[in-house]
């Protein structure tokens, strides 16, 4: 049918990682997303005329190592769901308003200047949940009940709004504001990006309802030779009730060079987690060799080295890796397939 | 692929409703499914020759929202799910026969004189569970295990027939018999549909065994400037062993008008429950506007007064309306967009 | 997208069966997957040039006669999933490697001597869990984590050899380890494979781990009016830490013959279970009946005649019958339509 494009990612590899867990076990098997999210999605686009267009998004994160759906923030044991994106927009002049759930605006363009793209062993490790905290509708990343607006470019300018509504009786869990601006011209990228989250965590044992805050500031400059990039992050927690907050920052500097038909990519972060005083420093290599458009073989190669109390882990790697001991470094290496439909 | 007919509804809405639950709190949100239930769907015909066809149509619901599948019967948190219906059929001369999970024949063609489409805060809650009954196979809507067969239209008339197997070792929870005679001639139609239904429910909290027989008639007259539609309905609940039986009847009167390229339409319903001697009364207001033959704007407002120990909701929104408190009114304003694939 | 093949299979039948269960109970009703497993895939192969492919193969088992996905793997109540296969490979004239989830290499070319296809009543059970084993990854069938490597054929000869990752950081549950030579030439078809599995399993009442072996020798001879097929299984289940091992034989024999634009097909099957000093004898017939290349009705009816201790249940046929009683007998028929697209 015309309406409708149907499109997809497979993506595996053979995955070591050692100290995957607080006991210092080493894994070893088929992990999956180490270039690109599996997915499987249906999407289109309609001319209304007079300028006006209305599109759908439907996309679904799929594990290929165990064929099940747990993925975009579905719940293990999951069948597939349309977690990843599932919206309807209208697009004019006036920009793009988009109802439904999806990435908050807040991540999508900032999110890009990970040389990693937020998979794998290699990707930055910024927007994870520092602290515990659980929300009604969001993972972070994607937001449900989200009604959202993006600008047209105007002139290398553009930004976008998100308002995830928590749908509550009581309280305000899991309700989302947040947005972007960005400024691109030739190799110039840079986008500020907040955002704002509902959100119930546990301080010191006891559960409380709070809010965090996050503010990320990321660049790029395409030297064409080499392309750099960096981020700058912080994430804050605060209970309601109580004074002062919890600090997270992140950094990351990332360089990606084109080699032949394939790019070369070095990417080093610093986890500077405030709240318990204790830092991590990640170091990640990575290459990726396009056998065409849609196909490529990759390999990624992480270290996360961590300082006093923490314990941080790489990126998901599909074959179970989770948070080292305190003050305990893991190691990751894939190799694998990305193939795109 | 040639065989296969890929098609899908998103529907998604901004929706506010009060008395939203027995505390009497409101809601505000992003709702679904306000002018067409959200779907993805595989169907497809096959020419046999010699007038035989062969068809399959497998259709899940989706809730854009949140992304997850709980639609159609599906269960919460549920995956993708073919639970709209998942269906063989061989088709000719004769008529069809279908083979497998479906809506029942006693409501396919008589519940389209529900102005609102059953969907929405305006639509008409005739089907819905009165008593609590539950059963192995069904939701009131579809069935499992179901056996139909639909008549070919002779001279505007038109039949059809359904028998889901209960698939029990021991009892009938679950069975339905049901099915529906329909005249179609010009500006007419005229439909009748009865069932019975094999249930277990509570009577004065005690779990028993029983039946539910439900009488629907309903008709429809189109005066091309407005279509005048009407539906008169009873439900029956009768517990096995009890004498007597709890009554629950429900009325509707709507009327549609082209109105450009849109569509006005106002809906009355009474829901005389007799088994509680309640009586509850909706209204319903609804402007669908098409900005193409797949993408429309709607707005759908609509209020149910409760009387006496009545806590009729409207119909599900999305933003988790339920049941006000007994004699409590609740309002619902949705304004959105459905796109068609 | 011209990248993408979207295909699948609906199969539902009229199903009728006795000694349903230890009770005795019969069940009749809509059932599923008498001549083919319902399932809906996206596969897809890109040239990439050299000699070299890549392919992509998603495919989720469904049932039509309640909409859901437990299928191929997937739990009861499990919306669709990729279970039945997910897989990205590389090809060329080395063979294919694939990555994945997957049946498993010694089942898919030797599974092919059972005349009825591993589906619905008349299916060879030789593959059953006997023992109650449990493994993480596998249901005996298809296996997580798994790399595979699928030779050339090389003048009739192939051979496929797999490993599936246990991913444990204790102990080896659900490793599995196998494959299979085999030989085609003209009329005459041989298949030897061979399999390892890592499990756990309860030896009189105490849980252990254990290994399962499995050795199956196939063949199939085309006589042109009739087609001969047969099938020697061994299982052996052996405790880590016991002495000894627990045995399952199992053998089939099976008739196929064209008929017009049909196919009629006998099989005799025996199982030996040693561990239990018990037989059970299974006689199955069917009849198939073409009405074009991707649409046939079918019959199957089929007989299991359990000796001493044996309790063996034919195949499932979707109406939910179970294993009857030790030394009761299980008869099935079912009535259907299979449709592909």
């Amino acid at each position: 049918q015309s309406s409708v494009t149907l499109f997809g990612i497979v993506d595996t590899n053979i995955s070591h990682v050692n100290h995957a867990n607080g006991a210092g076990d080493s894994l070893t098997g088929v992990g999956i997303n180490g270039n690109a999210t599996s997915r499987i999605g249906f999407r289109g686009v309609e001319d209304l005329g007079g300028g006006l267009k209305a599109g759908f998004w439907l996309e679904a994160g799929h594990n290929p190592d165990a064929g099940d759906g747990a993925s975009g923030g579905a719940p293990a044991g999951s069948g597939l769901m349309f977690k990843r994106r599932s919206t309807v927009s209208l697009m004019g002049g006036f920009g793009e308003v988009r109802l439904g759930r999806d990435l908050v605006p807040s991540y999508t363009k900032v999110s890009s200047y990970d040389v990693f793209g937020q998979v794998g062993f290699g990707s930055f490790q910024g927007w994870k949940n520092w602290e515990g905290a659980t929300t009604t509708d969001s993972d972070g990343y994607r937001q449900n009940n989200m009604l959202a607006y993006y600008t047209p470019n105007f002139g290398g300018f553009s930004a976008g709004l998100g308002y995830g509504f928590d749908e509550q009786v009581s309280g305000k869990n899991g309700r989302y504001m947040g947005g972007f601006a960005a400024f691109d011209n030739g190799p110039l990228s840079v986008t500020l990006a907040l955002d704002r989250r509902d959100i119930a965590f546990p301080v010191v044992g006891v559960p409380f309802t709070g809010k965090k805050d996050m503010v990320t500031l990321g660049g790029a400059y395409d030297l064409s030779v080499v392309k750099l990039n960096a981020i700058v992050q912080q994430s804050r927690y605060k209970a309601d009730g109580l004074s002062g907050s919890d600090k997270f920052n992140a950094y990351s500097f990332g360089v990606t060079a084109p080699v032949g038909a394939g790019q070369v990519r070095v990417q080093y972060a610093l986890y500077d987690q405030k709240a318990i005083s204790s830092k991590a420093h990640q170091l990640s290599l990575g290459y990726v060799h396009n056998l065409s458009k849609r196909t490529a073989v990759y390999g990624t190669l992480a270290h996360m080295r961590n300082k006093d109390a923490s314990n941080l882990g790489l990126g998901g790697g599909g074959i179970g890796n989770g948070a080292p001991g305190m003050g305990e470094n893991q190691t990751g290496l894939s190799l694998g397939v990305r193939h795109s439909f």
